[in-house]
């Protein structure tokens, strides 16, 4: 078998077998094939696509190129979920204390962001001293201990996936639904997890732009994994404005917080939900999502979620003192007010030019090696639907040290995000059916 | 200017800017764009192609990536010319003498053959002592004292191409009209010949497979020639069957001494006329076809074509007395005859069946740095439409030592060439219009 082959194989359209499949990849990892033969390949792969039993054999073989977590000790339910990116999606950081408050072990590993803003690490490295790099046995354990852990992607797990990362990155090979699939869901059955919730995003602030195309992506990912003997549940949801108000990482950090102490945005909360309850029910905490709202709501309103968010910070080596002190935080020195240019109804707030803002602001980064600043970030006050008067703010710009220029174009994009309408928008549909 | 975000634009199918297409190659030769990025991209360019002003651009590139040689002081008409590859093609050996010896200036730079059967350059090595790696210096004097030499393509001309090329051949990215015409036509332009004819083949044995293709490929090579203020000739010629009678590096030397001494076969003598002839009215020595046919018999009547060639391998150190002592030439120490195996008409003689048996008989290569074997390859002794009894010898393969089952594989090949029908076949049209 020459890699050669292979690529000319795949560019005319054909299957590739098991056998194929193990073999560019493994060899590739090892180091046979090299970053060119590969490139080519997933370019190829970008044209002509994969059939889902390829996708079935790529998922698999990245999940063999390492460890594979087992809780097997701990319990036999174990949760994880994953989101395939939207702008102000700081979920995971409310979702994983309810669950864990629940009697859930939930086991979250989670990337830092590439793009406009932050993943869930970065987020959580906005607290001071927080640990987002555990040891595979430090990760097992604290989840054995107070039942949840947030930690960064262990090399260990899905190394091919990680080595074939990096190479799309640099390659424009990485918007492939299959690609996209193997490597979300490798990671999850890597990560030993039984019961795993996706939220996969479409619109202005998602890689997918339309409802169609996130539920091929989540069939795709449903059916890879029932191959592979593993059942995914799927929330596919809009990303068309930014989830809750705040979008930068400490910003989400205390937007979470005030979520766990009982104050939150209609949206952030029917998403967290809704991974919540399949989450429960999966694990057998719950019998149904009557029952799941009970508990959800139960552990926001007796603050039992807030305490589970407490021992992981301190579990994880951050200052606990945040959760009632967001001075803390170190926000950016700088607020500018963004006010509206007239009055009206908020008919578009566009999820893309938000996530712009705050990347310019010093929230993103485009190199995994570029610093990111923690405190910048985007304060929504008002969202779609929202009624606002003439100059009255919509919203407030966090950010430090910064040229004229760049402050004028990031004021630019929030300013083109929002559009005021005379009349009451149509209600947008969060969660596709 | 970023190469990711240019390999993202070709995946769109959008059009490169003349910048965009230098800022590609020009890194990529020095290094600063990696191989991964550029098999990527290439990869791109397979599947949206390249327009004609893409094309211009990628060839003007490779052509000042590195020198461009020039005869202005010798003459002010060079000529060259170029095959796309077919198999039996020798028609080089034979056209350069009888255009120098016409008094045309030829400047033939050739390549080595990879894939099924040998280039010019390999042909021309089973020549005892003949040297085909001429610097550029040595080049010149002798175009300018004997008024034609062969050598292998220098690594200072079109450097960029010969990096891509290396690229191409191990990313299956080859097959792509665009890249085959910036290659070949900045190999031309390069070379500073002022005639330039090609020979663009097409059938079974050829890699474009139908006319079609290849009045596709020539237009497209005469239109970039065009913009950049260049005429190329092309003749679109069949590649059913071989050109000529044998296939192999010496048996096609040994052919083309053959037909320099007035015994030749009717397809190969049609061909190199063809391109004789636009070669002799560009350069001013005939002033039609009718003129170039007189001339091109006389010297072929006259010999002076073959002393022509004599010169050229006393030129290039190789050993004169091969033209008439075919036994210097050490052909393969085995001879295979393959018989008829019915009486009838040859209604078929597949070429690319016929390039495999030659391979394996030693004559091809699959990698650069394989060896060849000069002695081994096939004779043929009936071509289409010719008539043969039952047991007739209709072809001899000439090998060393090989292994049993490999002759066999080669035997097996050349049956599935060769189909004989009771019914005079239609004639074949060498030479689309």
């Amino acid at each position: 078998m020459r890699a050669l082959d292979l690529i000319q194989k795949k560019k005319e359209g054909k299957e590739h077998t098991k056998e194929e499949i193990y073999f560019l990849i493994e060899n590739y990892l090892s180091g046979k094939i090299e970053d060119y033969q590969m490139s080519a390949w997933l370019m190829a792969v970008c044209f002509q696509g994969l059939t889902p039993r390829e996708t079935a054999y790529l998922t698999q073989s990245f999940v063999e190129s390492g460890e594979v977590l087992d809780f097997s000790n701990i319990s036999p339910y174990i949760a994880d979920k994953h989101s395939t990116g939207g702008v102000g999606d700081k979920v995971t950081l409310v979702l994983i204390p309810v669950l864990a408050s629940l009697g859930v072990y939930s086991a979250k590993l989670s990337g830092r962001g590439l793009g406009f803003t932050g993943g869930t690490i970065d987020k959580l490295e906005s607290i001071p001293g927080f640990c987002v790099e555990l040891k595979n046995e430090d990760f097992l354990n604290q989840i054995k201990d107070i039942k949840a852990a947030i930690s960064s992607q262990s090399p260990n797990l899905t190394p091919a996936d990680g080595k074939i990362y990096a190479l799309r990155d640099v390659t424009a090979t990485v918007d492939n639904k299959s690609l996209i699939c193997a490597s979300v869901v490798s990671k999850k059955i890597a990560s030993g997890a039984t019961s795993i919730v996706l939220d996969v995003k479409y619109g202005s602030g998602a890689f997918l732009k339309t409802v169609q195309e996130a539920k091929e992506l989540a069939k795709l990912m449903t059916d890879t994994a029932k191959l592979l003997n593993k059942n995914i549940d799927v929330v596919i949801s809009s990303m068309e404005q930014p989830l809750g108000l705040c979008v930068g990482n400490a910003l989400e950090v205390i937007e979470s917080i005030e979520f766990l102490k009982g104050k939150y945005e209609k949206d952030l909360y029917e998403i967290t939900f809704e991974l919540a309850a399949k989450t429960l029910i999966n694990c057998k905490i719950a019998k149904d999502k009557k029952e799941a709202k009970e508990l959800f709501d139960s552990v926001i309103n007796n603050s039992k979620a807030l305490d589970k968010l407490k021992q992981i910070i301190k579990a994880q080596k951050g200052n606990v003192e945040v959760i009632d002190d967001y001075s803390l935080f170190n926000l950016g020195k700088n607020i500018k007010e963004i006010k509206a240019p007239k009055e009206g109804y908020i008919s578009k707030l566009d999820a893309l030019c938000v996530a712009h803002c705050a990347k310019l602001l010093g929230a993103g980064r485009d190199k995994k090696s570029d610093p990111v600043d923690y405190g910048a970030g985007v304060v929504l006050s008002k969202k779609i639907g929202d009624y606002t008067k003439k100059d009255e703010t919509i919203a407030q710009l966090y950010f430090n040290d910064l040229d004229k220029e760049r402050i004028n174009e990031a004021i630019n994009e929030i300013n083109k995000a929002f559009e005021i309408s005379d009349n009451i928008p149509n209600s947008v549909e969060l969660i596709a059916k």
